[in-house]
């Protein structure tokens, strides 16, 4: 352990990945049409994935640049998904 | 369309499904090491499923309560999963 850790803080990044608009949803709309058979009412159904990842960072402007290219390199694929990112302290 | 169906608003209610705490979650871990791999420093890593579904209704406590209900009766599994609503006009 350095001083340089010991003056971490540790941030939850939310990461929300979407369906970009347009993009064919067939879990959504079965989810969708699973309700309706049960008697609800609704004009639409999106689905997303969200990952809250706990990191160790100086600040909450790094952790969220953190978070944001873990979205780039591996969480969402740019061909089909949008995604944002929240950063609260843990 | 009837007088009661104008006054109607289309709220979206977000509903968040998350495992809860102890439950293991494979895929997650796998994420986590995958992320950890291409050099990340993480310290933990949690997934969730969302739904953002717009209903019509008379207010926002209503499509809060159906939202609510399709949460227990179809997207979420309460041995498993705990969850939340919000809900905002769409």
């Amino acid at each position: 352990m350095t001083a340089h850790h010991e003056l971490m803080t540790t941030y939850t990044a939310t990461v929300t990945v979407r369906l970009k608009r347009g993009v064919l949803d067939p879990e959504a709309e079965t989810t969708k049409r699973a309700l309706e058979r049960l008697g609800f009412e609704l004009e639409s159904l999106r689905s997303a994935d969200q990952f809250e990842v706990d990191v160790d960072a100086d600040s909450a402007g790094e952790a969220e640049d953190r978070a944001d290219e873990m979205a780039q390199r591996l969480l969402a694929n740019p061909t089909i998904h949008d995604y944002d990112v929240e950063v609260a302290e843990a």
